[in-house]
């Protein structure tokens, strides 16, 4: 073989070398080709399916596989596909119209978006801060989940009484609540339900529990009631049906 | 270029794209990197978190998913994460003692796996066929599902009395149940409880409920349930904690 053409085999061996190394998948999606990434797949059904419980904080080998999860897409088509299930569900209820037809929204993580903050936290992966969340709440600067905020206006068409049900502190975090909720489009709620010093130190199942008594209590019938905690959605007077969102993030008992 | 650099250029090109193609990931690994991989992994957690129900049939643009799902390791994968929670909280409980100390297994797809049948019906694709499923099982060909075998006998050397809780039919598959769980190594357990005519046409919700609360009332102490089911494992007397072992494959209402 002539100089030339070893030159050229040497060069072409780089390029295919570089040619396999683009065709592997990118980072823009979901990655569980890898072992680690298996892993995280399953914990991640295990907290989604309540078997994994209290849990603490994020595996930190499954920072990235959340940060891909939550950025890249899935979350998104996760919360779109629930969300139709929602609409299909609420497309086929003949409400009374009695004023009395209720539907229950969690407010983090459900209406609005933590996002941005737990990106400062590694994604859930270092433990909860319960000062540095006030302190993010405080501003006001979460996003409306998107998928949340199209079932919501539609809940408000169709005649329903959407009550908002939230563990954040009234005394504390009213004001900042309601003005976010607006400025994100949340727009013509029946309630916005927050902690006042009543239910201080309850489980959020608890508290969230005797809320949804009391509104029965009141003659409300409670359609539904969506969460992305199940603390949300067990207890008692849980709503017809429920839907829970995802979280790997972070876990309230 | 010479005529002889040229072909080695042309050969090096047909080389470099096989290279390329190799370093796909293979199909052995789960694949979600299509848009259908991504909308199937979405529908399976929607199916495994409770909120798509009832549902029939898996949809079948994810009849290719489901397979790799379950027999390219994933499951196992996810079955093994749960069952090691499960072990988790079994070490962490102290057994009163009393002989009343119980836990309750589910059989089908929680002991004995039935997968080698869903696969002549596309993996759930195909809707349930009960004639069929009785001649399956009647052959008493199930295999046992490995984690959930190792929590069994761990259960039984820790001193539980496991319960066996299943919908099947007594009268047609009493003994051919038996005698599958016998030579798939489910030895020791306490009771094998199947459906009577008593609980004839109940859902597997009220039939289990039922059951269980009959126990509690016999004294017996329900620590755990697991089950593939939520049906498993709602309703009342649930068990003090409940694991949901996954199945994309059918909904049992």
């Amino acid at each position: 073989m002539a100089q030339g053409e070893l030159l050229v085999l040497f060069f072409l061996a780089l390029l295919c070398k570089a040619i396999a190394i683009k065709s592997q998948p990118s980072t823009k999606e979901p990655i569980i080709s890898t072992i680690d990434g298996s892993f995280c797949l399953s914990w991640r059904l295990a907290v989604e399916t309540n078997n994994e419980l209290p849990w603490r904080t994020v595996p930190n080998k499954c920072s990235q596989y959340v940060e891909d999860y939550l950025i890249h897409g899935q979350y998104e088509r996760d919360l779109e596909l629930i969300m139709e299930q929602a609409l299909d569900y609420v497309n086929g209820i003949s409400i009374v119209g009695d004023g009395m037809d209720a539907w229950i929204l969690d407010v983090d993580d459900t209406c609005l978006s933590n996002i941005y903050y737990y990106k400062s936290k590694n994604y859930g992966c270092e433990p909860y801060d319960p000062a540095a969340f006030r302190t993010w709440a405080m501003r006001g600067w979460c996003t409306a989940v998107p998928p949340v905020l199209r079932l919501f206006n539609k809940l408000i068409d169709n005649g329903f009484k959407v009550i908002l049900l939230t563990g954040r502190d009234k005394e504390i975090l009213g004001q900042v609540t309601i003005d976010n909720l607006h400025n994100q489009k949340f727009i013509g709620y029946h309630r916005l339900i927050m902690r006042t010093p009543v239910y201080k130190g309850e489980s959020a199942v608890t508290y969230k529990s005797n809320v949804r008594k009391n509104l029965e209590m009141e003659g409300y019938r409670i359609w539904g009631n969506v969460g992305d905690q199940w603390s949300d959605l067990q207890g008692y007077s849980c709503g017809n049906r429920t839907f829970k969102l995802p979280n790997p993030m972070y876990f309230v008992p």
